[in-house]
């Protein structure tokens, strides 16, 4: 409306003085959406609710099926017919990509190729701004971590030939980053874990040294060793590292590892899951694409970007690897035609909604949450006569020792014995807590042995390790974490913990 | 969006070739806009939501609360707290009106000030189309028809002097109606109205010319007689009749009526309460502007226009009598300030949507629905050994007697023997209907006294006149009706009648 | 969803151990809501909008008219066409009250019967919290502050009689407070008020004792004169008194004329437009309730509970006058039919949103921002040579005076002179600062001479008062402001006075 | 609020008796949701907005991240960061699916997990509703066809070993069922198609016994002399056959081809991509789960079930073969972690919006839309002098010759030649019917040479067929067509040719 001829049609029902600064307040807000279409990038200052609107409604309104008049004679013409469903997605319809690519722009919808381009465009700005500064090219792909690390592996396999059927995998005890590997029909290797020194001691101690903790790593070695067990580089698809992880593991050292794949001409795919809310993690990744190779880094957008899952980024940075095929273009050339849009709209929304201020402090802001969690927990941790465990180069996920819920007998006698009274106490705590309404803290024990086929047999699953230490809870300071979720965790963390030991240990006194 | 150097952005990020065909769908979008502003009519076309959210947002926009950056050092600076609230005003908060009358523009609230215009300019020509022809000004007032005419009598009492104090008004049971009256100061003089030679006969019958009906009807000589009762035309205010009322009351002859205001120098006000659905009705208000006086037609908008309670519009037509002040506008310009804008909004919506084309259809629908309730409910009679009441000149509601519900010692007796065996079958039939889901049927059976002050006591009250008859129900064809409703309604209270009468008449069978 | 059959059946379909913490957290929704029913007060914390939406998409469906297999045959059955329409009213379309009163419960909408009674007792809380502690009954009118005082002066007239026709009123100077006199057709007797002995005086002064203040004040004696100018207590309907107003003009003080009506058998009606925000401007009406006579206190909805424009509370409290007639139960009773439901809606909403927690954090806070406003304008008027009125009994509003932009020769010649060269500067200091996005702020100059009607002409209109001062702008610190907003402000106002002070006084070097 | 303590208290605030119908009214919409999760089924008449809503909004207020008081410390909590976001999926976050199967119920997330058992059990009924009478399971897939396709034989080369590396594939121009195969890692198989005897043949003609006709079709001799080619059953991953498909292709004999695979002991995958909505397409792909070997069938969701692009359906059923694997359990159990579950809903709205009655109600309009469209169109072919190709066995798609367009001297010059005076007509009526708001047909002219990769090198791509034939022009019945639309299309199609061919043929006269 802020069309000079249709304010003046205006001006003719009401008075044209009035109308001037109405005309010049919708002027401001389409400033906005060509400052965005011109810069591709952030904007500045997040945008309220009504100009991210403003801009949907338009796009979606450029797309075939919400053209007025329009006749649709083909198959696939976007017609939607429930209202809740036609409301939630402003009237999109025809999704993202096309049977030539991921990215490629769509005749019938210029609304959702648009939608496409900038969110992939925002995603590029918003990852060099959390850290990752030489990023090249980044593709948001509309489906979750693993799928797109399963897709990311496809890719390497058209570039490396059937030979190379191994990926060299440091262990992470979570299940989807093995099926990943397994359901692109590869083999993985798994490369075991070395613990610190501190390991597996309860209680509190003085030991302070750095060399001195909890941590449990991979080397550089192992997975040297590892690709010469698969039969040499040419046998490796790709060395599969990972960043974001529960403490006590450690973040892998992404850049130590892509400097020996540089050397040894091996692929490097990095699990960064919800590794873009870490300043640390990021440099780590930003250094790796200076000093070594590293083809492509997977991140999810549910854990980075506060929108529901179903969302991934591969992305690739640096000068990249001398004669190395652009892995995040192969991924977009060879998908198999089309995919959902909503991802892209949500991830597109968000983005304007923080704006790059918004993002910065988002991201500063955790940081500072891990500091004051780290605080809390280690203070509660005193109280309850245990210790926070020692992962230094962890910077999102920290562990708590559960010495005091191990029962005596259980030393020796393992697990049946433990079930008088009501259950294991370590793995009670975890769901106590969850029925006392804290969510997402993990607690390990004795995890048991697991078989994930591909002839991979894992102890103590769940604990990154065969080895069996003491058990500890783990929480997480992710993005959008309060302060005051952090006071009230610790609050029914150590009355939970109370109320448990109270039944193991009737005689310490409990308020 | 569909700005020539915006496109121009846009097709630098995505296919300039596929962009295009999306820009001239915005323009097609934003000509409807122009051709709205400009021709300040229905458009002939209903308009999609799309569309019209893409008006009502720019509008919302043009609002000083929606400026981006703006800052509100007043008192009334429309913020709003909460976003439901937000969301369902589409950011709207300012209202309409202003202290010098109700349809002024507000400088802060351009956006809100055309809501208003655009409402009342698409009123007036749904108003027009629908059969009021000569209508030349109409004022959409954001309060329901009652309150409507107390302000419509208040700005008559302006003009008339404090003298007039007396309002000549041919009985209608609607309480509404008669508080209308008081609760401007003024005092009601009623007028009884006339049976028709059929009224209170139970049964088919086969009589059938003309003058023979149920009708309940005032004439001109029982206006002109209430006049004189009054003290003459100068201790007159108005007279106000009525054209829309439930069976077997006639709506009042206004043409006849208009006439003799006319000729008397008397005030005459028409509660139109939901005639504009009505051809029959709105050409005899028509056709009253052109032969006698009409100072002030009032309908409500929800039942006419199927939008929430909440609005009513006083329109005036023709050439006006000579000498007349304009009551339309003599009531805008001395409202007292602000007013809610949230009816505008609605009527706004609502016309755009149904569009001339969807408003004439409506209409003409209705006019087939009382066909069919007629018809229906005609052979449901039949079939219970009850009649139709003839009423030929309501064109919206119609009455079937129950005189099977009667019982037989009820004739002498009364209310109270009959609470044997679980009240009264004729009030019970209405609640049974109510919670078989049949709403807006009226029973009306034998009808208390009622007192309702400035020396008003009524017979029958509910029965329009203080003669006892026999007992009928009402329903009525109002905008929206469905066949399938109609076919639902018939089924149920044939069931619900049987189900009545099998408990009264053991002796009669029943499927 | 929560009920343990339906629970029991979602367990039939996935793990039942899950869906237990959902049925919980369903639970303590629904608690929630009985809560709300059972305590009639405001929740203690506000709730989100899910626990919002909960309640009032419930409430709807006990609506008639969104039954499921409704049939409806009466002439207003709540049918609504446009979805749009449908949707931002949750589908509610009865509207409230019915003909009996404003707050009778209708048969066919059980859900919009609750809104509203939920909404007055909501409201009668908020009220008490807020400082009107003996509020008895409070009664949410679907109309602005100008009809609802209009309302209450026909209900008055009811019980008074036609003699008491005059309204005794100090004056304010906004129109609304006016015509809601004469548009219930009553005669406004019109009370001077009188200045302070600083008022008029330009610059900075060091005087500071109490009684030498700028503010414009009525003196229980100056009522007293108006009643006997009237002809005595049984001409008068009322006095009509105002607390919240511009500065400098005083917040009459409404206890001692409270004391003065009780003494004299005089109703009293208090224009309270947006006092409820004000904890002094609350006392004090609190205080009346006590000492004297109020009979009805009148506030907006909109400027004192962040609503969108469209309603107004009536309310009386205390022991009530001796023999009094409740106005707030007569106003309710009166209403002639029904009425909008939509601000009920909107208020009830808003207060859920708040709860009791959040509605005395924004009282606190615009406490505070009176205080921060007044600190950060005094400091402005200090760089620009100019001065903050002295008005300290008005908690909402300020005044600085605009001395240097007064031109030498208008002294004398006035107005029309001072059009060279592109106008006043003192009114042009009003536009340019809403052209600079900054709202609410008002400029008094040399206002004209103006006649209302109603025999009242008023000097220098928009001052308050006949003689005039120097010239002043107000600001006020409204709910909602913002810290922000008022730095923006001071900045904005600075930079456009430099501007007007430098092409006025081109020797002022200006940065 | 339809629990009997809460409507108690309701009743405590309003009259019970008008709460008790909305207390029944609620119960009514609660019935319908305890039906949904008993019954497992599509209801049998489709739900309103509100009960959908209603269901949605409780769902997702039991997932974890919408807890009243959660506190999360875990690195996926599910927050959501932009309101738009929030609102456009309810406040669903949690996506779908668990590390052990996408099928699996989260803990934290009862609300997603129900939504995503629901949505599947959903569809499985829609599924047998249309015609896929014995489907024995179905897995909704958040990905489009090509994906899922993708997906399917990545399982499937699980089942069959890296032998297996061959898919045989009837041809098909449309670059996704190449890519779904290539970017599983496996090698196509094209098997070309036989040429009906009336191909190429342009104009009207006379034949019309069964055999003569224009489609374009395989054999099973054919597929079986592929696997021979391929090194037989052994070297075959699967055959992958085509139902829905542009005229004059002619769906895939799948029951024939079916019976050979079970003969040969070769998995059989079916694309059905939009062939749900044909009852012909689904009786034969149920004829040949009892005759022969499916393995899987998949269907994309947007094109059948009217909600946007992104999701597919995997369905198997009958009697299965024997000792095989059920590669729909497999594809879930193999997905390596989390899915969007954005999705689901919309399938799961839609279908409760459109129940058993409007999904069977659309399927039949769309069997009769499919005789309307050839209706129409065949008269139009005869005015323009031109013919409809003869492909009974295709429901879905028609052809119509476009022999007046193509130009003398192309029959040999081909292509190049042609493009004197703006471009060759045949393939600017498509771009021209696009431009005038006709989307979805395709004007198949003289197709370029394609190399896909894989050794895969295709003539006059996007025909089907290497032969070159007459042009001709492609439209569909789909789903949601309406009569208005197709009326409109001729009437654009018949104006636009006839524009093409006047200046093409100036001595033609046309109207």
């Amino acid at each position: 409306m802020d069309q000079p001829s249709t304010l003046q049609l205006a001006g003719g029902l009401i008075s044209g003085k009035y109308v001037a600064p109405g005309g010049e307040a919708l002027t401001r807000r389409t400033n906005q959406i060509k400052a965005l279409l011109s810069s591709r990038r952030l904007p500045e200052k997040g945008w309220d609710e009504r100009s991210i609107r403003m801009l949907i409604d338009d796009l979606a309104a450029m797309d075939a099926n919400n053209f007025l008049g329009q006749v649709g004679l083909g198959e696939r013409e976007g017609r939607l017919a429930c209202p809740l469903v036609i409301n939630r997605h402003y009237g999109f319809a025809h999704g993202i990509g096309r049977s030539g690519s991921l990215t490629a722009d769509q005749p019938k919808a210029a609304g959702s190729s648009l939608v496409c381009r900038l969110a992939n465009l925002l995603v590029l700005d918003a990852l060099v701004t959390a850290g990752l500064k030489s990023t090249t090219s980044a593709l948001l792909l509309p489906m979750a971590t693993g799928l797109a690390l399963q897709q990311v592996f496809l890719a390497l396999r058209d570039i490396r030939g059937p030979e190379a059927e191994y990926v060299v995998w440091p262990r992470v005890d979570q299940k989807t980053c093995f099926k990943c590997i397994t359901s692109a029909g590869l083999k993985p290797l798994v490369v075991n874990l070395q613990c610190g020194s501190r390991h597996n001691r309860a209680g509190q101690d003085n030991h302070d040294d750095d060399d001195d903790n909890d941590e449990l790593r991979v080397t550089p070695a192992g997975i040297e060793a590892a690709i010469e067990r698969a039969g040499g580089a040419s046998r490796v698809l790709c060395v599969f590292t990972t960043t974001s992880c529960f403490a006590p593991r450690a973040p892998d050292p992404v850049d130590k590892i892509a400097r020996l794949c540089g050397t040894l001409g091996v692929p490097h795919v990095i699990n960064n899951a919800y590794g873009v809310q870490s300043r640390q993690l990021c440099r780590a990744i930003d250094r790796s694409w200076t000093v070594g190779r590293v083809d492509a880094v997977v991140q999810s957008t549910d854990k980075n970007f506060m929108v529901p899952v179903g969302g991934a980024i591969v992305c690739s940075g640096g000068k990249g690897y001398v004669g190395q095929v652009d892995v995040v273009h192969k991924v977009s050339e060879r998908f198999p035609g089309r995919a959902s849009g909503s991802n892209h709209l949500d991830i597109l929304m968000t983005l304007l909604w923080m704006g790059k201020q918004g993002w910065i402090e988002r991201l500063e802001k955790r940081e500072k949450m891990m500091g004051y969690l780290t605080q809390k927990l280690t203070l509660c941790a005193e109280r309850l006569g245990e210790r926070i465990l020692k992962t230094p180069s962890n910077p999102i996920s920290l562990g708590m020792t559960l010495a005091s819920l191990v029962r005596p007998e259980e030393g020796e006698g393992g697990r049946d014995k433990g079930r008088r009274r009501g259950g294991d106490p370590v793995t009670m705590l975890g769901s106590m807590l969850f029925r006392r309404n804290v969510s997402g803290t993990r607690v390990v024990g004795r995890g048991g042995t697991i078989n994930l086929g591909a002839e991979c047999v894992f102890e103590n699953y769940g604990a990154h390790i065969d080895e069996r230490g003491i058990p500890y809870l783990t929480a997480a300071a992710a993005l959008g974490l309060e302060e005051e979720e952090v006071d009230v965790f610790v609050e029914r963390l150590e009355k939970t913990f109370r109320k448990l030991t109270r039944f193991e240990r009737p005689a310490v006194p409990d308020s």
